[in-house]
């Protein structure tokens, strides 16, 4: 079962399981989201799982939604705030039938702006972690001044050992390769200072492992906090708690940035006038910057693509993260973990010597 | 010796010991710095450690510094890449001689922008641990849209127990007091989610036993990254590593936004024309967010105030690491820490249970 997640039709035509329940805003926003996905994507086929009475009537006020829709009912929905454990036990939720479309080889990815946890927990049991891969991990896009960056884990895994870093860089590297289309992305391992001798034991034993491995010539070392925002490296690889952290720390600081500069422009005549003046360079700006640009994070190292769209977005940050999806489907990226993972397969018979040390094997 | 560290006399006239030789800059930002701080504290003495002909040369262009400074020389400098065991070797260093001025109540304080491990592994062996605190930690102000926010550690300890988290709470709330003039700040520990059951072991424990502490009334429980730049506490605890990492995230997250909006104001006649118009309004934006506005971190926990300035700095910059000393001592912070220590003496008291729960002792 779990093998089919990935194998899709020839035809050029995709499929993705939407949980129409998920979501701060319910199928409003999601139906509304995929009214815009329809404009960019109208050969993309949705799976849109829940209320079939409810979700009827909102397609039939969005008919470029309905055109590419067909409903999978569901009878019930995962709460915002239920457990993953309890979540676990729902078997007829939509977001677990829209996992079931993945795992069946009925859709090649689902997209759902609900409880993260749960969804985390379904992924695993339902669409199930790729061989070779010890747990999944969250990434996503991040602006920088040079273009985006691939992060990785964003929470998904709060406490990781050397191992789980080197499988986040080879996720996180196939990542940067479908959605941001480089041949050869770059990674650094995220650590308080550049020289090989910082942080923790783990760290130092995964930058090890990545310098003897299949993709030394794209490690680029550790690289610091300001090293995300400036594009130092294409791919940042850190643990759940720290890449959780430091994606809300940047989030924060420029929401104050913005802040701050509403007050500039408000706060006197001629401030109004320069606002005016500049407006056009401040809205492209603006939109570079935009949470909702950078909408779906992408649970990685699993049978299938699972995106997960922040809960309290519109339709226009549901419809990104609808992007994010047909990204990952189109570009094959399961299929290219898969690959590289065998090309990696040294990487599962690497040793660790009693003092903890890595010694990749030779 | 070390519990001299902090007793100083009441004529309201306060000593700091400069390593004069430390800093990317060397002697001369040191002395300009020292040069603008003397106007701001006119009655304070200064001990300027290092190579007595190189510093009293410079004093003799800057004689507003001259005024305030007594040369104490030194042999020797510790190089910025010298690891800490082998500084700690060095007998004669300018850091080391301005660490023994404060153990032997010479002097109140010392500032260095030299070598941070060399600085900290100095500061505990020669100024000292205070009596109930297992680890120092590195603290420093960060701009919020609503006033400053107390951050530690930001890399002293990177890895942490739940006991070192409680001790930066304790620290942190005092160096809130002190600096900020706040009569009770509010703490937040940062973590993955707000509701209590976020995070690892380590964070429920440190939360668990401040909400049973004399602190329990300031503990607004768990925060998140964005929660720093919101100012949703007066201080934010956490591990030295993801104090590290955030600090800086926050830092280069802020350095793209004006990167960004240089080029607003830069790609067009009318984007400079604009520019024109908001410039002052700007330029307090700037200052307000001015990294050199907070340079100065305070390892806490020590037998008397050890501040650290950034080792690329400038003159100005130099100078607010010496208004933060000056602040620290002033307010007698380590007497602070000291009482409040002595009011949490129930801390050391916290019982563990088998399964690593944290349970304060009734």
């Amino acid at each position: 079962m779990s093998e089919t997640g990935s194998s899709f039709s020839e035809t050029g035509s995709y499929t993705l399981a939407i949980d129409g329940m998920g979501g701060d805003g319910g199928p409003e926003v999601v139906v509304a989201g995929l009214a815009i996905a329809a404009d960019r994507h109208p050969s993309a086929r949705i799976l849109l799982v829940g209320d079939e009475a409810k979700l009827s009537g909102l397609l039939s006020r969005h008919p470029r939604a309905a055109a590419i829709c067909t409903i999978l009912p569901a009878g019930s929905a995962i709460p915002m705030d239920m457990k993953p454990t309890a979540a676990l036990r729902v078997r007829d939720s939509s977001m677990r039938l829209a996992m079931d479309a993945v795992a069946k080889g009925a859709a090649q990815g689902v997209v759902s702006a609900g409880n993260s946890g749960a969804m985390l927990a379904l992924a695993k049991i339902v669409v199930k972690t790729l061989p070779g891969i010890s747990r999944p991990a969250m990434a996503a896009l991040s602006p920088t001044t040079r273009g985006d960056v691939v992060m990785l884990d964003l929470g998904a895994n709060v406490s990781c050992d050397w191992r789980n870093l080197v499988e986040f860089a080879i996720m996180g590297e196939a990542f940067a390769k479908a959605v941001l289309g480089l041949p050869a992305p770059t990674i650094g391992l995220l650590n308080v200072g550049s020289e090989e001798l910082k942080g923790d034991e783990r760290l130092r034993q995964a930058a090890e492992v990545l310098r003897g491995s299949a993709l030394a010539r794209q490690f680029h070392g550790f690289v610091e906090g300001h090293d995300i925002t400036a594009g130092t490296t294409d791919v940042v690889v850190t643990d759940g708690f720290t890449g959780n952290v430091a994606l809300k720390t940047g989030e924060g600081a420029l929401k104050m940035a913005f802040t701050l500069l509403r007050q500039v422009f408000t706060s006197s005549l001629l401030g109004r006038i320069g606002y005016l003046l500049v407006r056009p360079g401040l809205e492209r700006m603006k939109e570079w910057l935009d949470p909702r640009r950078y909408n779906g994070a992408v649970f990685v190292g699993l049978n299938g693509v699972v995106v997960k769209s922040h809960g309290g977005t519109d339709a226009e940050g549901f419809a990104a993260a609808v992007d994010v999806a047909m990204d990952m489907v189109t570009h094959r990226f399961t299929d290219s973990i898969r690959d590289r993972l065998a090309h990696m397969e040294k990487l599962t018979s690497v040793k660790v010597t009693p003092d903890q040390q890595a010694v990749p094997a030779s």
